[in-house]
């Protein structure tokens, strides 16, 4: 007997996870504010759903992914929110990149409907997503977890499970991205230095990675710094700074300062001033370059 | 027939690499300032030089390991330096972290005795070099690189060929170390940031070493940080402090800004003012818990 | 013939300009939500306000000086807020330091009513405050303005307008206040590096307050940094970090980078984690102390 | 009877400093490196010196000015240097800006002779010592002191004394200079920020320097920023960079953290490789702009 899941936000991201379900057998029941963006999945077998309210009417578990903390409150509550036809035993499973305090505030709400929230961000670009070749953070009730977890599996390639508070999982998620941006910098000021320097690129990125950081992030981003192809964007600057952001307010309240953090914070701020919030996030490494009279 | 090499500066990672030349039928002639360094090689088969002079007397090639600029310049210029019995043909590897000026400079001195100046240096702690696990730069005259190639395969896992200017070669090992310390900082800050959170920081440093960052640099520096067992260092902070600058006078000579440069610069001065200067440099990480509150 | 004037928000910046208004012949009506802060001025002759609905029926200006952006929105919508009542022609005169955007958003729904918001944030510590001796920025409605100025008068020593924008005015204040703290930032820096360079701190004090900064600022923070007497607070470190968020924030708005306020807001979040919340927002000096190891 | 001077160094601060002493009755001996420099001197009256060392055979009292610490050095020792005819009681009045670690050492060599090394760097530009408006910071020997004080009265509209530690002055025109820096970065991101905020620029520099920053600094830079005018420069980004590195590795010596010096550093390095070495330093204003699409 196939399970039911109700899947709500089908964007780059949202989409090829919720086709990972659909082709592991899944009978997927999805939403999206903008109805056009779940013709592929409903072509391909899945079935509609008219408004958030109506996820946990057609299924006891629901994934979500959508845009920002706003977003995430706004499905759940409300006349037409999620938790309307909530029932105790529900499970949300939360995969979207938003505050702590966000998921802290969410995941009470539920608690009072008996409903569950699993916060679950995942690491990986959307071409990963569409190879199951996500990595997935998990955290809330012990019992919800073991539930889903043969649903992250066709998500994923491995789930990682940070304990029974959820909020812990988005704060895994804000510290991976954050660590990120740092490395786009700090590639972009050595990649600037050795440029100077007299320094191949190549080479160096290819020593770099065959030695102390073999390592997809640099890798990926080193590759996308040299060659300075930074359009169509993997994640886009402006959705950059919204991380750093949520990143940046969660330590002010945790009273944790960032000296990086606020590099970084400039770095982006001068990217966007230019005129560069479509491009890759990566991009800021152009900053260093001028700078540097490159 | 075995090969004959000099080799100059004996400190933790000289041994262990002039050993491991030995072991591989090298005919070692070895010198050290302190003299009751040379013991251990000596007693192994290794004969002992008076003076840097004598190195090029006994043989055509010499690696040289010292502590700074300073003392690299100190043993080739002079009545008893080595440039005084160099001939043409004659190859000096440089395995030591200096400034590419240094390089520049010395190396012309070499030059105008028709003797060729290698700049190769290691990445690796002490252990490493022990273990002939090293990953060597090498840049300098094409004919030199190819003769001691060999000897560089008895001290290293893998050679990278930097080009004919042998100071690239010193960017390549700054622009490195400046690498890890900035990811030292970097996982200072995560890991602040993840304990005010709740995040189980063991839970977080496999997640991360086993998924984005699989890398030596983060695997082993995650680890001192989150035990903070600084003492006895594998790198001292104050030979941090030493590279920084030569990073970031090297920088300046460039016209290359680098704010994150800036911010590690903060963090060892501060460790040095607190009385630090005999941990290892990952111990800047507790300047990041002190700002914190913890 | 007086004129009337309501008045909300009756802190430790709203008490002595509230007095300043009675003093001058001002019949004064006011209103604070903990009530008995309204004591002092009732007993004085001021009039009791219920709600802040009140104000604009008794007399058609209303100044204002509440906490953050929150307390002033609630006092301008909703049953019981101030448009309730107000009248074409009424003058909200906000002296709150609060967020350019925030000013905007409400002086539309002001707008729509006919009534003229003024922003016009002061300068000056309560000491000031009570002589009449704050520097007045003030920015809205031409006319509005005309028929304010007699009254600004009374509360501060000169007027300086900023022409008919009235968010304008906000930014001007979150620049001052940014201002004071690069200010207090920087002496600290300085102050150790003169200490640590056998520089006796009272003598470069006088030299600096004598000769290339004779300016208040310099004066009475510079002394508060050498003295190290941050209790009582002229003005808290958490207050300070609120309006050093809103410079930032604003500057995110308007896409423009600040390295400095970077650093301001490491200082201030490791101050409020080792407990200072309560103290003077001049004890960020103590991080550059312990940083030097002071 | 007049007092014998001798000075060496008439660059664009010494030859106007040197003419106060003329025109007050001083008997002058003159040198400089390049001898033309001397000539409008000659003609009003002072006589040549043909090498550094004559300073002290004609006179008892040197005051000098000089470009950096090895001009300093070099005046100093070798055969044809000041201290070969210097004899006891003799005092050298040193007007440069330099390390205090070099004060250190030259004060010592001194001392070794009989003769007193004063540290006595001046405050203002080109036409501040034209106006006798320098402002003077003196150390060194009281009695020394004492008698050089009339001629310090000469140059200068008021002298602060910093003690009898020589070196002590040196780190107090370090920190000004430093000072003056962080606030021209200050103004340039306020600027910036109220540019983009639609203040009126000249407004808001007349209400800053009126209200809390009445100062030469706030003043003469504010306009400088505000009009962009770089070029012919007061102070040459060059220069400026010279006494940022002083101030740092000084601070670097004293193991003094100096987040803003940090700042100040990529901002300096960041003009210069935008070819701006000939602007005034104030320039680097600019880069505050570009990075806020300006």
């Amino acid at each position: 007997m196939s399970m039911k899941v109700s899947f709500i936000g089908l964007g780059n991201m949202g989409t090829p996870i919720a086709f990972n379900l659909l082709k592991h057998g899944v009978e997927l029941y999805v939403y999206n504010r903008t109805q056009e963006k779940t013709t592929p999945l409903v072509k391909a077998g899945a079935k509609l759903l008219k408004t958030p309210r109506d996820a946990f009417k057609e299924a006891s578990i629901l994934f979500s992914m959508v845009a920002n903390d706003h977003a995430l409150s706004a499905i759940t509550e409300g006349a037409e929110g999620i938790l309307e036809e909530a029932r105790p035993g529900c499970i949300h499973v939360s995969l979207s990149t938003v505050a702590p305090a966000t998921t802290k505030k969410l995941a009470l709400k539920h608690q009072e409907k008996g409903t569950h929230f699993l916060a679950s961000p995942v690491f990986g670009r959307p071409d990963a997503a569409a190879q199951q070749a996500l990595w997935v953070c998990v955290a809330g009730d012990d019992d919800a977890k073991k539930q889903v977890e043969p649903l992250l599996q066709m998500i994923g390639k491995k789930t990682y499970d940070f304990g029974s508070n959820p909020e812990v999982a988005n704060a895994v998620k804000l510290a991976g991205n954050f660590m990120i941006l740092s490395i786009i910098e700090m590639l972009s000021e050595v990649f600037t230095f050795a440029e100077k320097s007299g320094v191949k690129s190549e080479k160096l990125h290819a020593f770099l990675t065959e030695t102390l950081f073999p390592s997809p992030v640099f890798l990926n981003y080193g590759k996308l710094i040299l060659e300075q192809k930074f359009i169509p964007a993997g994640f886009k600057m402006s959705l950059g700074l919204k991380d750093l952001d949520l990143f940046l307010r969660t330590a002010e309240t945790l009273q944790t300062p960032s000296p990086i953090g606020g590099v970084l914070h400039t770095r982006l701020l001068a990217s966007l001033a230019k005129g560069r919030e479509e491009d890759d996030w990566s991009a800021i490494s152009l900053i260093s370059r001028e700078d540097a009279g490159l």
